[in-house]
């Protein structure tokens, strides 16, 4: 069993070692550009912490990380165009570096890259984590539409946003560590498993990120709290409020959208959180599945030992205050 | 055997079975859209005749020929994107109906389409399968960018240009070809020896599109006869004028540029092609890129009469008018 830390340099080695042709030279430029943008590398680090969870062989699940991680990236590139986002890690982004037309050439050779990467698994298990690859980048596809088409819809659910970040976020995380399981060739009913463990923690993990965006404290956020509330985007907490709020005070949250004293509209709409203790709610939602990720990894048939750093590693993640 | 417009049946029969989910629906909506709007389905039935040239099962080839369409449409939703055009055989592009963040996210979902569909050839020859399909994906990509670039290139050589329309049109054929050859078992060298054909194959069609759009009959044309002129594209039969015409007849070509009044552009430009035979020039490196095809073809060691469709199409194909 190797650490967290101990993985990611195995990561950061596999990406040093990947190399792109040199030609033409603006369409893999991109590539390396974003592959060494840094990141946490979570995905891949929990992938290969799954094959060494069912006693699978680090080298074998290299493979598949890279290809989690190249894949997520890709999301990447083709996500900023959308959002029109003109910094990524504190850097620019690859569209306002290089342009939209080859940040979208260069998004499509990447996937291929990343296709390429899943492709050099052994060849016993190829055609299931082909199968668990594509299904995941299919659900990462969809999870991006909703949350686009969610951006302009007034009537979106609380049910409707679990599925949206389950798909964006939380399918990435259990089939990358499903895809550990596969070249581990653990049993399909145990991959299936820790497919549970890391969708449910992504799902809790992304519900925290909601928490923090507006509770989180500011010297350890990152980035600025409240962000959430001055682009007015339809957190669990918002749509929850929403949902328990009295009439009056849906109103008094709608009147803050053209507030553009923002210090102020972030005061004004956590006043609203903490009146109808959305926080608490959100915070017991987001107990349940990670207890559901929990529950998921116990019935997971390996020594105890095999499981102790993926639940440091989740305690940790659960814990963050960024 | 099959002829092409029995082929042609089949591809149609495998598009109208394939479905995809119903939510997001407008995620998946212009896959439906593009795949459905028509088109010769050129690649997939040349990718069957491959398969039967190699008495492979026609059955076993379908999933193949789907990842190849699949694939080849998704390329058009995304270059449409970036070449800023309207219609797609006559109808509106991907990007015009659902706006450019939906044509961008549809397209990569349906790369994922087109990777589901390769994984469901037969098991023994899936590696090879992937591999092909793997490196045909990025070779089109490659081309694209080097399209977009020659754009604002002063200096792109004639090598440089054939390497490009190889890569964005000629390898796909080829990747096409060989992919049925390696679904139908062929051996690795005769797979490479029909990749060879088609690639050949698709740089002579290639160069007999730059000259159709300057010489073609205009009743039966189907497009503007003249469009590349009026649009400046470096097509072979430009970049061989600037090559080979005197200072003075270049300045003359660069001087219609500017040449607001378009029939007059075309008249100018054509007549100084005539005067340097550009068209001949082009047709005898046509001539040898049709010649390597078939000299590729030849090599390969089946029944003459298995060979037969296949070159029926191939000169139907290079005698065309359109």
């Amino acid at each position: 069993m190797h650490s967290p830390s101990e993985l990611l340099k195995h990561v950061e080695q596999a990406i040093k070692e990947t190399t792109y042709p040199d030609y033409p030279a603006s369409l893999y430029e991109p590539i390396s550009y974003i592959m060494n943008l840094g990141g946490k590398r979570l995905r891949p680090i929990m992938l290969l912490m799954s094959a060494e969870l069912f006693n699978g062989d680090l080298k074998a699940a290299i493979p598949a990380a890279m290809a989690i991680e190249t894949f997520h990236n890709f999301t990447l590139i083709h996500d900023d165009i959308m959002d029109n986002a003109p910094l990524r890690r504190g850097k620019q982004t690859v569209h306002e570096k290089w342009g939209n037309n080859t940040a979208i050439l260069s998004g499509d050779v990447m996937m291929v890259e990343a296709n390429k990467h899943i492709t050099n698994v052994e060849v016993s298990v190829l055609k299931a984590a082909l199968d668990t690859f594509n299904a995941t980048a299919q659900g990462v596809c969809e999870g991006q539409q909703l949350d686009m088409e969610f951006e302009t819809r007034e009537d979106v659910s609380i049910e409707e946003y679990i599925d949206m970040i389950r798909l964006k976020t939380a399918v990435l995380v259990g089939g990358a560590m499903k895809l550990g399981a596969i070249v581990a060739k653990a049993r399909n009913e145990e991959a299936n498993l820790i497919y549970q463990f890391g969708e449910n923690l992504g799902i809790a993990f992304q519900l925290q990120d909601d928490i923090l965006d507006v509770y989180g404290d500011p010297e350890k956020f990152g980035k600025q709290v409240g962000g959430d509330i001055i682009s007015d985007k339809k957190t669990y907490l918002r749509l929850k409020l929403q949902q328990s709020a009295q009439p009056e005070d849906v109103k008094q949250l709608n009147a803050q959208i053209t507030n553009t004293d923002l210090a102020d509209k972030v005061i004004q709409v956590t006043a609203l959180y903490d009146q109808y203790e959305v926080k608490q709610q959100a915070t017991e939602v987001m107990r349940q599945y990670l207890n559901k990720a929990f529950s998921a990894l116990e019935k997971i048939t390996v020594p105890d030992q095999n499981k102790t750093e993926l639940i440091v590693l989740a305690n940790l993640l659960m814990n963050r205050e960024h």
